[in-house]
């Protein structure tokens, strides 16, 4: 072990072994190679050191051109796509492009659509969108002829993607040109090149989870220069993303359909449990480094909290929204009232947050970022900003087990509090 | 001292060297192993890379039941502990466990209620509250017997836990089950589990501080897995959290009561110095890298910030919330009026953020995530809602020498700030 | 190669190798040492571990005073400068004293004028300015004589720093006090202590950026500690903020002139085009991993995106605050009324991001902390405010074509947003 350790390091440390005129590589990737070896010295940099390189996969074997892709050129001689879509990693990762294309990830510039689209498209603009939403989502890339591609389309790396030939998806997104590494796409900042922000924090709440934090403290440990990568086999100081969602366990092999083992939604205003809640492949990793009793017991606070945002905050707003509606108190178009906004972060921001905290351990964002939040806007909020609109309408929401509070605490309530504040910071 | 540093990082890389049938073990230790090592590996490889493992303190004996622990059950003919309490660890580390304690740590799940309380538990809701604030200052954990808790009050590794046999912590808080490691204790992101947010970010603050780019850029020269852990003589590239409030220094002991060297309040509404001012633990840290003078200077910076938001936000703030509650405008329960709202963020959150980022030195957190918008709650927020509840409750703060400024400027004042923005934007 | 690279490895982890009786120290630096090895080791060991104590550059050959430098003292019968200010620094290397001088940085303490400094000096108060704004933008050291600093003005590593003796900036600013280190220095971290945060992101963005993902993933092959550091060829993993803005390309050598490569403003509240946007030294460093094609296509997304920025909101809202001040419905005060500092957060905050977030490639900064934000302040802040001070001051700007949706949408595109919606959420 000593010994097999030391070496990843080293490996880590001395990968860009190979040069370029190593006898595997093929004769255009030697021209290739001449060329950009002056003109873009970082990426052929970055090629010696890949795993292709070792392998003799060299710039042709992957930019060569697929006959039925219509965003191709003639390159000194060459038929040559600038775009390496899912379609070129296939000729080699076949299975690994199928269960990409039926994730989710496949499908994520179709998913700017609704709210999100008319927020990015309308309301911000279009060039906004397309250094925003779509360097995430993906855009449909538009070939103009000639190795050129219309700007507004591309330079895009989304992992939705739709490319010039029909494919779906950037492999690129997660495996990084021109390494594609393996352990890049192990590591959890890679996903947090996406997964972040006020709508979607997963890797600021990775980040602060015991997780995160044994992750970071034991990065040595972590193998992740590995061919296989099994937890608790070959590596076991910490999960990263890719170990509780993609990558091998002991009982399930690894998965490009990142989407395969969530158990909830936890998009939507309205949380709902999924069918992969009863096939338990996500408490299948957790179980490699916690008990039967502590998984159980987490999923059933994970639950609770996941039913107090739905059933307190989130349903009751829903339906005061719809009478608004359907009272004709707001226009039919989004975002052109402020209570619109308001619902918006209520469940997209704040309430994602306190989803997504609990789900992921983060005790942080599950609080201030995410119930302290929620709390906020919809008693600060939104519920004026509806009585404003049509009074009467939050009546029957705030009578309420959950909001009573709101009427007034009793005196021994109220005296508890105050003492207990002074109690604790003396004054 | 060359051969000594490469010596530590092959250590890094290389701990997890010690087998499961190393002659140490105990026979009990090896039965635990023999299941466990299928059926959580994970645990089980964290173990054997542990200090622990290398001395042969094996799973049984740190889970083998204390006789007066409530919470414990017979385990394939041996009674077991779940939960590791600092009772447990007190077996061996009888001293740091008194350290911890008495410290504010071990206070911590006391710590919420209040105002927070209100917050987490009512306003908010229970299991937010579970999930929330209690994964950092501990639930008070409930058995339900053989071998279950209740889901509501575990898992919790809070470091205020109140456990089944009246210990109060939860050494792996800090310590990481089940490395245990002191590497990881000293390392910044493990206090940023709890230790960050928008209402005590001293994460944030340290990440972006002269400190924590110093201990970024070198970590490997930090010497995390020293036995002995003095500043200036085990490692002196940079100070971590544990080195100014806990580890040891040439003068002074490692201890683990975490608020024994702090010399001022930042939490409560209103600062105030504490009898460590005077005894200058704190600065007996600071001089290992900095001339008296230096350090000198800085309290006196630090005391000029931290008054400042006293007497010009903090006190002025309080005594009209004084006012409107003495005049019925407020309902004596806590966070159903707006103000309440506004004057909390105003001290518990900006307020915070103000003095904690003048303490370790992040000048954005003084500024922007602090003054700022402490200046603008106050300012556009808290002085208009108070004025609307009574008006003029406001007047004599905004008469004094600190508000003044809000009746005007004078035409020279005035015309200086229009020059220099020209000058310095050209626009 | 493999050697090369293990080599470096090993340097980073063995660098303080060297003694304090070294034969190249000088017979004062001797005398210093020998009493700072006790009072203040950590900056020894700091120092022991540098490029210059390998080279004999001792205490004394950086604080032995300059004649002309008011802020010396004698310290057991020498004279000695506390402060080593870059004219110390120029005694050695001049050039790049010269090219940091002629930067935006050395200005910066001049910067803090205008609106920022009405904030922090008036609207916050001094104290606030002082651990805030100035420890990034420096202060204008005072001395008092005998060794002794306003304490107001000094401890301070501002990169604007306007030292006692004349000269602007700290060079330990970037290069981290006493190991005056070249690989902090092109390390992220470091720039970002000052470039972060709600106004200026640099940092945040570059680390949720490929760019930073990559940095992250191959920090162990990005060659930090190599004398010459040419992008493509002493590294390629990936660049650093010092890589685009300052470092070595096969084209252009290094500038300590942080400012000399960029081609638009993103500070001021609208954006314009410098000259350097056709010296185009920035794209030299782009195209050393990125092709032609790949370059100008995000150039022009870059513009399109400011464009927007600048049109649809910075110059119509500017133009409205124009009218309201002609009108004297606003006070000559800045930040007396809640417009202004709407508008503020528009251009300042929200405005900024939203540009940064485009030129670093950052998407979710781009569009949520970007362009999200500025819609929101536009349409449910700034607007409304601006409506309520003076009816119809809007009229103009919301009847052009990027605003004219807030008039409503079309039956079928209302439609489609709904049928959107419950495709993507199923409810």
């Amino acid at each position: 072990m000593k010994f097999h350790l030391f070496t990843v390091l080293l490996i880590m440390a001395t990968a860009p072994a190979l040069h370029a005129d190593s006898p595997q590589i093929s004769e255009e990737g030697k021209a290739c190679l001449e060329c950009h070896g002056e003109s873009t010295p970082g990426i052929v940099e970055q090629w010696k050191s890949s795993a292709h390189a070792q392998k003799g996969v060299d710039c042709y074997s992957c930019h060569k051109a697929n006959e039925k892709d219509p965003a191709t050129f003639d390159h000194y001689g060459h038929k040559i796509a600038v775009i390496v879509t899912p379609s070129y990693c296939a000729r080699c990762h076949p299975g690994e492009v199928k269960q990409a294309e039926k994730s989710h990830h496949a499908q994520a510039a179709q998913f700017i659509g609704s709210l999100d689209n008319m927020l990015g498209e309308i309301v911000e603009g279009g060039p906004a969108a397309n250094n925003g939403c779509r360097q995430c989502h993906g855009s449909i890339v538009k070939y103009l002829g000639e190795g050129k591609f219309d700007p507004a389309t591309w330079p895009n790396s989304g992992i939705g993607r739709v490319n010039p030939d029909g494919s779906r998806g950037s492999c690129a997104a997660c495996h990084g040109r021109h390494t594609f590494s393996a352990a890049t796409a192990r590591m959890p900042e890679n996903c947090g090149k996406c997964h972040l922000g006020p709508d979607h924090p997963q890797i600021e709440i990775y980040d602060e989870s015991k997780h995160g934090i044994q992750y970071r403290a034991n990065l040595t440990k972590m193998n992740l220069d590995s061919k296989t990568w099994v937890v608790g086999k070959d590596y076991s100081a910490a999960p990263t993303c890719a170990t509780c969602h993609m990558s091998a366990t002991p009982n399930q092999p690894v998965t490009h359909d990142v989407g395969d083992r969530i158990s909830f939604t936890l998009r939507p205003a309205i949380s709902i449990k999924l069918d992969n809640w009863e096939r338990r492949r996500l408490q299948d990793v957790c179980s490699n480094c916690h008990a039967t009793g502590w998984v159980e017991n987490f999923y059933q606070q994970y639950e609770a909290t996941v039913n107090l945002y739905n059933e307190k905050f989130a349903k009751p707003a829903k339906s005061i929204m719809d009478k608004l509606y359907a009272a004709k108190k707001l226009t039919p178009t989004p975002f052109d009232e402020k209570i619109e906004w308001t619902y918006y972060e209520l469940w997209h921001h704040a309430g994602r947050r306190a989803r997504m905290g609990t789900a992921m351990m983060g005790p942080d964002y599950t609080q201030w970022h995410g119930f302290f939040e929620v709390a906020k806007i919809f008693y600060m909020e939104f519920i004026p900003e509806a009585e404003q609109l049509l009074p009467g309408v939050t009546s029957d929401v705030m009578k309420s087990d959950y909001h009573k509070w709101t009427a007034g605490l009793s005196k021994e309530e109220l005296q508890q509090q105050i003492d207990f504040y002074k109690e604790r910071y003396k004054q």
